[in-house]
């Protein structure tokens, strides 16, 4: 099978590392025949091209790596491959989050697979595991850790006293986040990797606007310390659940007791879990992110096509599921410094913390949703919340 | 595909249960013909037999399914399907563990199909994950919890302060522990899952008497403590290892620190660790037995059956490596009651320690066959010993 690459960065390289030096013998059929670059000074390979076309117009080529990222032009090649009866496999969450849908049909009606298992949790064989497990059980529950960068700052703000500033500025250094790292630490890239994994899970369509998120740009050294003293560790969750024709998706820190094994993922490691009716409890951990384990995703799921030969999965998201946030709900942890909070929440306030100067509050039993909502306002000033895990 | 069971213990009717009440389009396919009973009173549906050789001999039964355990006539049954050309689905670890090369190489030769997920870790997906992370990476180390009875004892003594024997009692009122304990708790369980797993990841035969095998029969109220007061847990693990063309196996316990993912593997959970080049560390966690989990692999593997529609893996264990216990040391916690023991090995003994009239040692850094074979002449007057993880 010739493939084709759009993308040679790190994972791009990754992928060409892996299928250039491993001598299994899934790897005698997979040849790179080209590979598209931005620049023309990145043109060190005679299999370099900068022009997208000559790969998709390419007979020859019937399989499309992509990894270029964002949603423009990854969309429209992505696309076009398609059409031109030439399978995906991708590890871009955020065209895949976009365009889940759109691909799936695509894919389906020119006869060809479309495969995204590097999009959530890098290495981690996550998407397939979740697919296997939908073979025999309905799936009512999925949860993890799903962003290796935000578990990074909370394990070193954890167990090295950081605050979160300093530990940020030396994820950056490390090449762990971005010089921009809202995406993910304001839960913006595990969202789209828990709305992917909810789709497949519950078989639905999940809009973005109905996923509830929080992040940890506002967490503190203080927090943190509240955390350590009741023998807890917060991490940042992404979390599904199905009941009936309800379904609700939040992302939000949660609070586990450090016997948890969640409470135990160090650096920038993921972990997800699955629940099934008569497998029960699973779970997946490994590095969610780096050159080799998503280039070895993506290569994989080169090995899947070639071994289906043609035989195609319908995926399916027709389910007709309602938002119901009450599916997910606990007592809050939340820290604010205006005193106003209290007054205007009385109704959802079960007690308030001494904490030297901080107002801490923790919450009755409420859903993540009112939570979300509440915070809303507080949120410039620097509200953090926690949901304690039941 | 029309199965014949054989065996309707707890595994065969969690076969049999899923394979009725389950409607994704993976089960259209899939009709349990007969089942094989012991005793004539238990004939309770017309489907129910007596004879094997109604199974064994059908020829419209393309699939047998054997949940009988133990050797022997296991060991027969499977070898007389495979002969009639009938794929073969076992969760008997005693069996794979002594014929696995005869079963692979007999369901080869024969054009079908021998599985075995289920023999390992139950409900985990361990043997195909393992299977699949080697399509690209070579596989150096493997270990984990792979025996649910000895982790739901050693959680209870650590969280609940139990003595052995009073936690082992209520594991057997639980149906967790069998009547005769040994196999759970002497590690011969752990040790078959072991020689499965390591044949499998290094792709070479392991005589049983290679691994050295060490349980939790002696361990003490008194040992857990220590560990406790040191931030640690102890585990019973199986691990494996390959180094060029040097390998090692050994179950024995040993002692994680609280923040390792090990120690918080609660009740009779079960998890499982790959390593391999490129993907790096990968973790596999559920129940490793159960009605429907395990009930679960099984029909796992029958799907992964009717999917590949007689597309053979073929699976070889030629590689020729000798055994270098080396590969697995540490140091070692050993407790005695024999002053003897002090004298005889003070070259490997690094510190005494004082505690209430036990003697403790620290061993150096020793390899683990060492430390067994040390051991084995103070075993019936009780040491018990575990390793440091590194």
């Amino acid at each position: 099978m010739k493939i084709g690459l759009l993308g040679f960065g790190t994972v791009g390289s990754g992928v060409y590392e892996i299928v250039k030096s491993t001598s299994t013998c899934f790897f005698d059929d997979i040849e790179v025949k080209k590979i598209l670059v931005k620049d023309e000074k990145d043109k060190v390979m005679d299999i370099i091209t900068t022009d997208a076309e000559e790969i998709l117009n390419d007979k020859e080529i019937d399989l499309v790596v992509e990894v270029i990222g964002g949603i423009h032009p990854a969309y429209e090649y992505i696309m076009k491959a398609l059409k031109n009866k030439k399978s995906v496999v991708t590890a871009n969450k955020a065209v895949v989050a976009a365009y889940l849908k759109e691909f799936t049909k695509t894919a389906y009606e020119n006869g060809i697979s479309f495969e995204y298992e590097a999009s959530v949790c890098g290495g981690i064989p996550w998407i397939k595991s979740l697919e296997k497990v939908k073979r025999i059980d309905e799936v009512t529950e999925v949860y993890g850790i799903f962003n290796g960068t935000s578990n990074f700052i909370l394990d070193n703000m954890t167990k090295e006293g950081y605050e979160f500033q300093e530990i940020l500025k030396k994820a950056q250094e490390k090449g762990y986040a971005e010089s921009d790292p809202s995406a993910d630490i304001d839960g913006i890239d595990i969202m789209r990797k828990l709305l992917i994994t909810s789709s497949l899970a519950f078989e639905c369509e999940v809009p973005e606007k109905e996923i509830d998120v929080f992040g940890i740009r506002n967490i503190q050294k203080t927090d943190i310390e509240y955390f350590k003293n009741i023998n807890c560790t917060v991490k940042l969750i992404a979390a599904g659940k199905k009941y009936e024709d309800k379904y609700c998706a939040v992302v939000e820190p949660v609070i586990f007791k450090n016997e948890r094994i969640e409470a135990a993922v160090p650096q920038n490691f993921n972990i997800g879990t699955i629940y099934g009716k008569t497998i029960g409890e699973l779970k997946f951990y490994g590095q969610g992110a780096g050159k080799l384990p998503t280039g070895n995703a993506i290569v994989q799921d080169i090995i899947d096509i070639i071994e289906v030969n043609g035989k195609l999965k319908e995926r399916k998201f027709e389910n007709k599921l309602t938002k119901d946030s009450s599916l997910i709900s606990g007592k809050y942890y939340v820290r604010v410094k205006n005193e106003e909070f209290e007054k205007e929440n009385s109704d959802i306030i079960e007690k308030k913390l001494e904490n030297s100067g901080n107002l801490i509050y923790i919450t009755k039993k409420i859903d993540c949703q009112t939570m979300r909502k509440t915070a809303e306002k507080y949120i410039k000033e620097g509200i953090f919340y926690a949901r304690f895990e039941d």
